[in-house]
């Protein structure tokens, strides 16, 4: 089962019915880090979401009209249960492996800790177990955005103008957060859009052009209440309020657990990782992966560090369950 | 001389005429860091800003109108020289120091660069010699959102509806610049607004309420323009572009420099810091001075840390001009 980020899909993976590259496109297929050869791909759209799962687009049969803010409130525990009802009407019991980055990886640790029993392997990469005060932060500042726009009426836009320059602007938010300085510093340093073109308050650096591209190639292609809710979800997650404490949170997953983080996230940042694949140990857990990478492509390193994360992966779901007495520091 | 940031004012320090705290109010006074048993201190207003010295909301003498966005762009240059201008009226030939944090830290390096023969002692706190991507991105995005309110009205706005709305949100994205992830963690945590109400797509963490205070607070006490102008200014800040390089531009200062860093300043980081230290010596400067500090206010540290930004300004500035023949390593 791979679990997929806030605003992906369940096109992860080209196939025949849409030959569109998927969202992991390198990372599913026969060889690959998830290896078709071996393995039964199942990858859903997130509840809340805007891409086929029940979201604040769908319309409510009773009304007639689509939910907007009338849609209730979620929790990641609501997002897990809805992919076992999915797995239910498969006839699926039981799950070699599941994989997930960002919000992904939140309901892959989440899918262990409800459903222990059916769960064979987790991975997390770039999550946690818990949400940051930071990350809050910044989700906040998207929402605030969206909700300031005058066209976004309270979630009730369906049928009248698209709340696109809050949209945008979450957008743009949202990607300084995906990647990191390093990598800007690389890619597009100080250089100017037109070096001939005296300075003005517009746009001057081609970071800044940068970021109006990804506001703008985004805005459209996903639903601004699907981004509220599916944000403010995130935000309510805390493996440690629904279990008394995180220890006895993640003691509840009894299988191998593999955590992936990034120096240079700051959404998730690597103290958050080591701290997860702490309290995994110390909660009884003895097999628990731990690797950091070093990508500068910093939150954003699961979709593009197919070397990095791809083998990582692959090692994990095609190892069986070995129990070090010594698992060695983290 | 002491400069001011980015949305500072001249008043530093409360005085006969005005008894309200200044910005920097601890920090100045008679066996303070900045001791004015032995220093007479002089702080400007910015050029561009909205207190006192012409920006974008002075009245154009030609057309009795505010100037809005037909204020001309201004680089850090014309910000340093205005407040040399401002000393040539007092009759002041030389400085016994500079000394600023953030836009202030920027101005104070400047001073030195334009006028080596009129200043002693160059000190920046969380500064830098040449904005990096990621500044100028956090920038760009203040300056969308005020620019994306229809009452910014292409800065004409002056006898019109204020852009609360668009500065407000510009504020509560600098906000999340100026503090850091540890502080939050320690301050706020997870704490709910009420814990007896259900959550919402409203702020339901404490994180969210500080956020949105410190929009509200800010946003009708500094002008939307200015800070638009101030803030191009800083992006356009590279000493090495004007002198061809880093080395060339601060090599340009004959005084002894003072820098300090915070390692958890996210707008300004600690490897910027690093850097500038090394350009002052590979320029060939044995006088510099750095200090790292571990605060956790981040990028704020240097309006709270009493004790460690303090006692590093007052020894430095206390302090001759000794040459050490092996500086060390930064």
């Amino acid at each position: 089962l791979i679990c997929s980020g806030l605003s992906g899909s369940s096109h992860a993976k080209s196939h025949e019915d849409n030959l569109n590259p998927g969202w992991w496109e390198k990372f599913i297929g026969p060889g690959c880090a998830i290896d078709t050869n071996k393995f039964y791909v199942i990858c859903s759209n997130n509840l809340g979401g805007c891409y086929g799962t029940s979201g604040p687009s769908t319309i409510n049969p009773v009304t007639r009209k689509p939910y907007g803010t009338t849609f209730p409130i979620m929790c990641l525990e609501d997002l897990v249960k809805a992919q076992f009802v999915l797995l239910d009407h498969l006839g699926i019991e039981k799950l070699h492996g599941v994989v997930g980055a960002s919000l992904g990886g939140m309901t892959s640790i989440m899918s262990g800790v409800l459903f222990p029993d059916r769960v064979n392997h987790v991975v997390t990469i770039s999550s946690c177990a818990k949400s940051h005060p930071t990350s809050i932060a910044m989700r906040y500042l998207q929402r605030r955005t969206i909700m300031s726009d005058p066209n976004w009426n309270y979630g009730h836009y369906y049928d009248k103008d698209y709340p696109k320059v809050g949209m945008k602007l979450a957008r743009e938010i949202a990607t300084i957060t995906y990647r990191s300085g390093p990598e800007w510093d690389l890619r597009f340093g100080r250089e100017r859009i037109d070096s001939s073109e005296p300075p003005s308050l517009c746009p001057n650096f081609v970071i800044e052009s940068y970021l109006d591209y990804q506001g703008e190639k985004f805005c459209t292609k996903f639903d601004p209440n699907s981004l509220l809710y599916i944000s403010k979800a995130m935000d309510l997650f805390d493996v440690s309020e629904d279990y008394g404490s995180l220890t006895e949170g993640l003691g509840r997953i009894t299988c191998p657990v593999l955590v992936l983080g990034v120096q240079t996230d700051i959404l998730f940042p690597i103290w958050q990782q080591r701290q997860l694949a702490k309290a995994l140990q110390d909660a009884g857990n003895k097999w628990v992966t731990y690797y950091e990478l070093n990508s500068i492509f910093g939150h954003d390193t699961f979709l593009l560090d197919l070397n990095g994360v791809g083998a990582a992966i692959k090692g994990f779901l095609e190892s069986g369950k070995v129990t070090c007495d010594n698992p060695g520091n983290t």
